[in-house]
């Protein structure tokens, strides 16, 4: 046993010594990050300030706008969702990426890194383009501006499943702060120009942050990823921890989906279609999950990631009159769908297409996304008066202002261009923020050592509990 | 080493080639998810709108209702709530039945499962029950919908609680939906006809669901369950798994109990009575646990089951006037009862009821329900007007329309028959659905095979891993 | 292997043979439990009511009151925020503890147990000071009083941080007895008689927290703590465990921060600072970390830990117009010292001045505790009516009542007698209570059985898997 051990870790040393890449960020990691905070203070000196409800002049401004009581102040409206969507950011996210033998570190911890990075850059960048106020030049924030600059570096964690292992923090930190910029674009040009809905982000969020995670894993392709094959795959307590990640997310899902919506019938149907949504996935997951195996047993990686799909779906749609068995139907096919891909879609775009996708983003992000804007422009070109009510189709759709003539027609058509401007912007944007991340001097690992925590982690064990996982 | 590891498979494999039993499900679980997931999707269609308080045409109902304020809208009041039963439903219950060494996945993946099933098929039942509109014929579903679904849910994963490791997941779904049936009609007679107040479910719920639990567990007593001994108990990761879902449960128990209860004082007060009792309750399980080793070692099993127990003897009368150190009270003797149960009474259900309980749910659930229902019967013959107001008292106590006139000692005397309600339904009822899942047709597991998730999951993990907790 | 872990288990039995301390807590444990959960009913049978709003009465005084509506209990206003705290409290202290490879269940287990009777001593300790009703002589309790008793208990788990895997259950509660009456007396002097401002007390909870755990580790040294090396340090698994503890601290801190501020715009602002600054503190943190190695790798200590240290800083001034660039700013410099703090300080104080800090509390609650109170007294002395509003400024700071002549350069020399309090209640509440500690009846471990939970707790692992964390 001594022996075995006593090589093993002499192989593992030769690794080490024999690769090629330079994996020392001591330099370039700690840089990054002093330099880009200070930018953040810099231009947060400049540019935010705290909204009329967050501001201590409230006490006035509040008895100026007739409102009688503090619970009015769009922060109760908000706050409990905007925790949960706060969960599902750093916990969800992060523990869901924890399913690696080895790589837990890198997934719960980086992932809080550039989410933490990401919401500030995001309250720049989507205050400059969607609240800019003209008279002031400044950016005023309240809880919502918060809870949009979560959503914001949702696309981007998104995105850091498709790499995952794969890449050094200081290229997620690069690919955060090209994703935001791309995020606030295409966010800005879906809701504001084309006016399309999309609460929940299906198409802002999940559509472009899974095309700009495969765009960018195309660029980064490893032919000799098998390498670090024994690294690959997950062991029995990295696969219960990962569900922390899918029940967090899950659970929270029609917090997300209802956290911007209108106030009161809007947030509450949202949360509404949501759950239920979700609910069915989890049955169509667990039917085909349990159909791919011989036997019919069940795969844990459908489970942790499939039953999610129906959230995904829902994003443009949650707030529409989808009608409690629509919300079902959509769920029962994405439960279906995503997890075929898992199955058979994955495979083909390794092989094929050369996209090395580590958490399948594809089938829980991409694909889903694409569904849940379609199922929004039907949804929405469907819409009549009788189901919403005159005043409820108007406020639904936002038909005010210079959109006020608008029909449902032309807005299902609106909603189905913005679903192809989220597809453009991932897939281009990646390619080229893919490009840059392909510089030699990024640090990212090599080939042999991908998936392991150790490149960029101090790791305490002894190696030979480290060992067990390996012969 | 090699050689012992080797040796360890052939045994292994051995036990699957002798085994009797079929474990195949690939038929039976996929067909059984996707059938009464369509058959969901059926019934919702015809049955299941939006309530008033979610619906678009609001913005004309609030107008005519004279509700000034979105923040009035039922979801403001519940919706916090509401998200910490989910998270109670999924992570609680999911993470409280990891602890056993190798059964993580299907703790938390079938408790997932079924959940998820349960609640759609909750709003159905408890809709038919409780809210069909005479006049259209539908149900109309809102936020306190979706928690009385997440409420009936839990009495079937307190139940599986009693047969965890020892049942496939079709039977859990078989379990579940008979479960979820018998739960709306015992709750039809509790509630409605007999006029009981059970807000946070001590009888409705914790007693119903445990004897429903262990009459199950008779019924399909395994007399040769010795031979998957090495499966039983936990090791120390899981241990720790299991302490997330304690935890969870106790912390957001207080909105379990007040979820549902009256606007305002009603939510305030079960809130505090629970948060105290909880409290009293890990002080006692503590003090009898450490009693209970000769060094006065404590033991995890308590910790992680016993500090619980005041929550659910709490779920009838936590929003009564029970007073602070009323709610003290009950949760001292609590832990006392619970943590004693542990030692005492489940080794004698086993040995001489031949009531095999996995997670002890009769000294979780069964008893503190009951005693739940006992002081809820005791604090509401004892309410007078001088406690709870002339007003406080009607509303407490619902005492409007046909009950108008009822006393608080004659709701005393429904408090206690709605008890035995819940215990009949919940013994007649499990051993009506026993002896259904006893059919050779489900695919449970042989004794030996039983707690061990490589039967239905597909576990990627060397065996020389797994042989670590063997040897 | 099986030879060894024979040979291995003597050796072990033999520490515990030869070891001359008695662990057996089989008398203590029980009785102190038992006895104080007793004077807490007398006590709050004799002293604690249901405040106005959650009394069933509350029918009634609101009509009295002109409220019309429900969700003006101040429940709604506060409940969400003390749910978040009650996480912290049990979930992110309790797993932030568990990263040693062998102590997770005294880390979340006796997190669980002191801060369960914490909490009620602190309603009563709290309550005589804050809130006696002179005519009355009761404390009337609300949702505002369950969120101070958890601020109070968090003082006393930032100390039992510094002892862990150090001392006995019973230690510990006798520490939570003193600590939570010291607490209550600071905070009366700091709060009503300074009438200092530190809603989320950066002053009165971490400052003192944090000395009172640093005066009494320091009284209890022990020379021969090597003497457990084997048992300090994490696991893999068990810093993943950690890492949940760590991210709901981040998460919900800006409840933490907020839960008392006033409604409105108090609650509001202070989330938003708090949330800001704590980002920042994770890119500092992670520059800091990836500097302190060869080659920038990062470790997983600070992560855990000092990526919260912003939270605790923002303490005091989170609910003041600090602005979103001043809370960045405090976030900035947080990371930094607090991981310098861990690199160069921790080592320092064990070696020169005699202080053994299990988790690095004097890092993460003890200097941004001091760098709360500055900032908070200079954001309070620096404090305009042009920035707050003449309105704002008297209800942000309370100048009403005895104070409402106060000027804001006095109140900042408030705030800074007010930090000079907390630190000298710790420094010296901590000496005397360690004295009492040391008395040689509380049962604590040897040396060599420190961070060890097999000392408290019956683990039922076979030794062999133990065996892996020590070869």
């Amino acid at each position: 046993m001594e022996r075995n051990s006593t090589n093993y870790i002499l192989t593992r040393h030769t690794y080490y010594f024999s690769r090629q890449k330079n994996t020392n960020i001591r330099l370039t990691l700690p840089v990054v990050c002093f330099v880009w905070q200070i930018a953040m203070i810099i231009l947060f000196g400049v540019f935010i300030r705290y909204d009329k409800e967050s501001n201590a002049h409230w006490v006035e401004t509040k008895a100026h706008d007739n409102i009688t009581s503090d619970i009015e102040n769009d922060f109760y409206f908000r706050y409990p969702s905007f925790q949960d969507v706060h969960v599902m950011i750093f916990v969800g996210f992060g523990f869901l990426m924890t399913f690696l033998k080895r790589y837990s570190f890198g997934a719960v911890g980086f992932n809080f890194l550039i989410a933490s990075f990401g919401l500030q850059w995001a309250l720049l960048m989507q205050g400059w383009f969607h609240s800019l106020d003209p008279q002031t030049g400044k950016i005023f924030i309240g809880v919502e501006s918060l809870i949009n600059a979560d959503f914001c570096v949702a696309g981007c964690l998104i995105a850091y499943g498709a790499v995952l292992g794969k890449v050094s923090p200081v290229q997620l930190l690069v690919m955060t702060l090209f994703g935001v910029t791309l995020f606030a674009v295409e966010e800005y040009i879906i809701l504001n120009l084309l006016h399309a809905r999309d609460a929940g982000g299906s198409m802002v969020i999940h559509t472009f942050g899974g095309y700009y995670g495969l765009a960018i894993s195309r660029v980064l392709y490893r032919p000799n990823l098998h390498q670090s094959k024994r690294m690959q795959g997950s062991v029995y307590h990295s696969d219960t921890f990962a569900m922390i990640g899918t029940l967090f997310l899950w659970m929270f899902w029609p917090s997300f989906n209802s956290a911007i919506t209108d106030h009161g019938d809007g947030q509450h149907r949202a949360v509404i279609n949501t759950y239920l949504c979700l609910a069915s996935t989890v049955l169509t997951t667990v039917a085909i999950s349990s159909l791919s195996q011989k036997t019919g047993k069940l795969d844990m990686v459908h489970i942790q990631n499939s039953t999610l799909a129906g959230g995904v779906a829902l994003g443009t749609a949650a707030e529409f009159m989808i009608s409690p068995y629509g919300a079902l139907i959509v769920g029962f096919f994405c439960g279906i769908i995503s997890t075929m891909g898992y199955i058979f879609i994955s495979p083909f775009l390794e092989k094929t297409l050369k996209i090395q996708d580590t958490c399948g983003i594809h089938n829980l992000h991409a694909m889903p996304g694409v569904i849940g804007g379609i199922v929004g422009a039907i949804t929405a070109a469907a819409a009549s008066e009788s189901v919403y009510g005159k005043q409820g189709l108007i406020n639904t759709f936002d038909f005010t202002g210079d959109f006020k003539d608008r029909t449902v027609l032309t807005q299902g058509g609106y909603q189905a261009a913005g679903m192809c401007v989220s597809i453009v912007f991932g897939v281009v944007g990646g390619a080229i923020v893919g490009s840059i991340l392909k510089l030699p001097i990024w640090g990212d690992p090599a080939d042999e050592n991908c998936f392991d925590d150790e490149v960029y982690w101090e790791v305490r064990e002894p190696a030979t509990h480290h060992l067990l996982f390996r012969i």
